[in-house]
């Protein structure tokens, strides 16, 4: 029994860090447990140290531990025995690389594909598709794939933005990015807004949160959906 | 004797296709001349085809000839034979992808260090730096390596944008991006606005058009620089 949640933001606007999902993550990882967070992405280029320690704030209120996972000498092992993981947000290239560095790609399918409630946020929902090409980020490091979990059977695009209305700036927008990439690859793209996210319970896909999700299939204009549109048949 | 313009867009708002830049192709490109042209970024997925004959069309003004690199038999001889090269815009992912695939990175880099003229406009620069690191685009596809031509010797940030005011997205700025880059990267990037562009004559290097640009070196703050400033001593 899967169950994720693929939050496109940890942070919306005017808000502290995880706060608008705390409510939804109290049910999601067991009050009293420890929770595995992979802190690869390192976003700003904070230290795991840094980066672990703020997250290990924000789950104290829903009274959930946290360990990074470059605190364990085994992270394979740490991974298998994890009553919970997260993967905070950051950059999506030195991620995926880091995973690989670990080899800790097949392990984190299993243990998440037999049960262990997994969080992604930005970054960390993005390796949740089938693969990260559809991520806004820099490619400031080179992974050996970019291959990615398949939790969903589609790609994932985080902080989906809407064109801004009235731009003068001619760098491509969000949704011309996203034509490009179905150019050359047939799987469908969800653009997840800040706010909103995706609830995988075993095979069921639930978007939650209060906005429109904005659907991209290879050959079909973009269209949207509602909150707790079920989108289990996308693929 | 090097000879190459680095342009940050092909494309001004409210212009047509490199209008403002024709005046200083007329000098850069010899009149008469047949231009070679690598389509292989694809903006917006447009064809090969579709995308020589937008650029032809903007040539014919200044009396250049061009031939699409993808209508040559042998696209290695048409590079060491040709009286100049530009590389249009569009995906860099793709862009280098297909220069690695048809085995021309090494042939481009000789042929224009030895003078060829080259024009670059967005993608087209972004692998005039040292690598793709510090590219805009969407990774829709997994290239071989970022590593790219190293005509100058540093990186190239296109479409440089400045924070938008009053924003409430939170995915990373540019300038978020570009230090997360330095945070594993040592070597400079050029953040070049729309409207300027990089003259590289010999082992000169200088900034042109109307528009500071914004200059990052790992461990210094950002700075901005004048039209006209020499960046030679960058590196």
């Amino acid at each position: 029994m899967r169950n994720l949640i693929i939050a496109s933001t940890s942070t919306i606007y005017n808000q502290g860090y995880l706060e608008y999902l705390l409510p939804t993550l109290q049910n999601h990882f067991k009050a009293g447990s420890t929770l595995v967070f992979i802190p690869y992405a390192r976003p700003s280029g904070i230290s795991h140290d840094e980066y672990t320690a703020k997250v290990r704030e924000a789950f104290q209120s829903i009274d959930v531990q946290v360990k990074g996972l470059h605190e364990f000498n085994d992270p394979k092992q740490a991974i298998q025995e994890a009553a919970g993981i997260f993967t905070g947000g950051g950059n999506t290239f030195l991620l995926v690389k880091q995973l690989y560095a670990h080899d800790l790609v097949q392990t984190i399918t299993e243990v998440v594909n037999n049960g262990t409630p997994y969080l992604g946020c930005s970054a960390g929902s993005n390796i949740c598709g089938l693969t990260m090409e559809t991520t806004n980020d820099m490619p400031i490091t080179y992974p050996p794939s970019f291959k990615t979990f398949g939790f969903v059977p589609f790609n994932i695009n985080p902080h989906y933005l809407d064109p801004i209305e009235g731009s003068t700036h001619m760098g491509e927008t969000r949704e011309t990015r996203i034509n490009e990439f179905h150019t050359i690859n047939s799987q469908p793209v969800v653009g997840l807004r800040e706010g909103s996210w995706l609830k995988v319970s075993s095979d069921r896909i639930i978007l939650e949160g209060a906005l429109h999700a904005r659907i991209f299939e290879q050959g079909k204009a973009a269209y949207e959906v509602a909150p707790n549109t079920d989108l289990s048949d996308l693929k």
